[in-house]
């Protein structure tokens, strides 16, 4: 019989992730042999707070009215006024409708973005550990990606960012809060990267795109989110309301320009016209205009907080080695052991603790844990944390 | 000031689509300055009839109940399950879930499944007229489009095809209602092509895919729509539910594999996986749950089939030429002048009349007309297509 023929990039790349998904094929077998709720799986990003009820009764009066059908495929006026406003009142910019592009997703922004700024070969630098889409992002739209190295803190590292520019140079991508570390940026540091940017635009005369990829800043525990539009002109920002609205999978992401673009409509033409024929489309319909409904966008971000809390403590009264999550629901403690898929599949086998390896976030010796979950797995898990540093004192 | 450093590929794109732009917005002029009503827009394929109740009943069940959040990037089991249970009663083939990948839209379905198959180079053949955003499905992927006509009926020219074949023709696009003629292949047709293809894929070694775009397949008048199961292994459909259920925007698709396809887990895993990376991650979870709880998928075409007839009646009576619609909702006649852009223009400017022009599908000469609109718009452009065909006769 014969066998698929298939592209042969995509089939090397399945080849490559494979060794995740056996992680997940594990925690699977562990789910149906020892029950749900004696499984501890930590691996998933999935938001696990239900939606405002601001956004489900919006949700529910849109469904009544019906009204189906395309729209304009940079985003229904409305739904792009509200998220304009939302920006605005969050970032520095005099934001309006015309600056805004509803997408699928931040991955289709991203995608999206990335499709109309890159020529082929132009590179794109990405800050390790990195969300492992990016690579794919990139490559999938002719990139080369660079990866430069946060430090030891997760910062940003200025004079790496300066040794990895170059005359390709095309964008980086901005992260923060920070997937998967937890961490968040200081204005000072975003600041420092926009003075370089700045002198590397000016120096090479070249072009450098901020890609500022946000889609847990309303999910922010003890201090503000830095706002790279203070610090450099040259932004796109790409988020999602997946994460706080608690609303993943329906896709309904956006794209914003920076308010002073002197080019705002060649760069929305561009967006929308990948938009169009990436095949995204548009954004879904329905959750634009349940979003344009609602009165305003912010939520409130306590149940994840008291989470964040709870797992810091466990992790600590452990003695794992981490950085304080300061945004987001994920925490990036060292691996005990240098071998940190060992470590993961160890955690696995005895303790049913579910870590996703840091190897796939383009760095060693870590794991990330999301504490998107319910309170009661997080304390649960106390004596298995506890017992699986033990293995490695 | 600095002016925008973007993708030089999307900036020649931009200038190149600028003339379809400039129509759309001579006939937003027209509807601002004599009002919608007086202007006759037949050049969306945007679905005018409503959903039917059933969908809207399962989509508030289904809001009411919430449960958002990240499902299998393949789609939930419950609506693939619904989906093959609809292809089954529709084409030859025991279809499982298994076979099926929920997409964002029939746009996204196209770009995943080629992004799946092609390797850089390899060739694609589109067969002419065509839907416009083939080209761009097929070039972002990496693939070459080599445009193949149709006959004069419109139906494929299966000598014209072998020439176009070569060892590097990777797939084929079968669009069947289509878009933008509304003719239907008829089995024997297809069969031919099935024919042509299995000699070819023994003569060179190679795999040729048939993507079989199928959105407006329910919506077929007279007779029963062909079915390329029947005529060849190496198919893979590509549709979605907003034609025929009415919900155009809410980006509800889905990819089928042939059920006697041997390597049903790698294809499957290669969709999923392009799916994922390429940004779409995963058709809108809260529509695959609607179509899920819905009893079944089919619908009642004959609010279509009362607007074919009627701009059909009105066509022939100005005295147009083309050929019948059989089944979608757009038709395609010849342009009374060869210059059919002039003519368009003229429609515009003198009668209020929205057409497309064909050069848009990779033809001269036609222009092509959308009756998903209203009835009493259709009746009510009657005397302006009299006057319209005189002005050349």
């Amino acid at each position: 019989m014969r066998v698929a023929d298939l592209s042969k990039r995509i089939v090397a790349n399945l080849e490559n992730s494979s060794w995740i998904r056996k992680l997940f094929d594990e925690g699977n077998r562990l789910k149906k042999e020892f029950g749900e709720d004696q499984v501890f799986d930590f691996s998933l990003g999935n938001p696990v707070v239900e939606p405002p009820k601001s956004f489900t009764e919006a949700l529910r009066e849109e469904v009544k009215k019906g009204g189906h059908g395309y729209i304009p495929n940079q985003g229904l006026v409305e739904a792009r006024e509200k998220v304009a406003e939302f920006i605005s009142s969050r970032f520095s910019g005099n934001f309006s409708s015309k600056h805004i592009v509803m997408t699928v997703g931040a991955g289709g922004a991203l995608n999206v973005a990335l499709r109309s700024i890159l020529n082929e070969g132009e590179e794109v630098i990405v800050l390790a550990p990195y969300f492992a889409e990016y690579k794919a992002y990139i490559e999938n739209n002719g990139g080369k990606v660079v990866s430069c190295p946060l430090t030891e803190k997760f910062e940003i590292d200025i004079e790496a960012v300066k040794k990895a520019i170059t005359p390709k140079t095309k964008g980086l991508i901005l992260n923060t809060p920070h997937n998967p570390t937890g961490t968040a940026l200081t204005q000072e540091n975003v600041n420092e990267l926009g003075e370089l940017l700045k002198s590397c635009e000016k120096e090479n005369s070249q072009s450098i795109y901020v890609l500022f990829d946000e889609p847990y800043s309303q999910l922010i525990y003890d201090e503000e989110l830095a706002d790279p539009f203070k610090a450099y002109h040259n932004i796109i920002l790409a988020s999602s309301f997946s994460k706080d609205l608690g609303i993943a999978g329906e896709r309904l992401g956006y794209l914003v320009l920076d308010s002073n673009t002197p080019d705002v409509d060649l760069l929305t033409a561009a967006f929308v016209y990948c938009n169009r024929t990436l095949g995204f489309v548009n954004a879904p319909v329905l959750m634009q205009r349940a979003i344009a409904s609602m009165d305003n966008l912010k939520v409130d971000a306590s149940d994840y907080k008291k989470r964040r809390d709870l797992i810091v403590d466990i992790l600590q009264e452990a003695g794992f080695d981490f950085m304080m999550p300061k945004g987001g629901f994920f925490v990036f403690p060292k691996s005990p052991i240098e071998d940190e898929v060992a470590f993961c599949q160890h955690a696995a086998e005895k303790y049913k603790i579910l870590v996703v390896p840091s190897s796939g976030f383009g760095v060693k010796g870590y794991f990330r844990l999301s504490f998107s979950v319910s309170l009661d797995q997080i304390e649960r898990s106390r004596e298995a944390f506890i017992a699986l540093y033990k293995d490695f004192a």
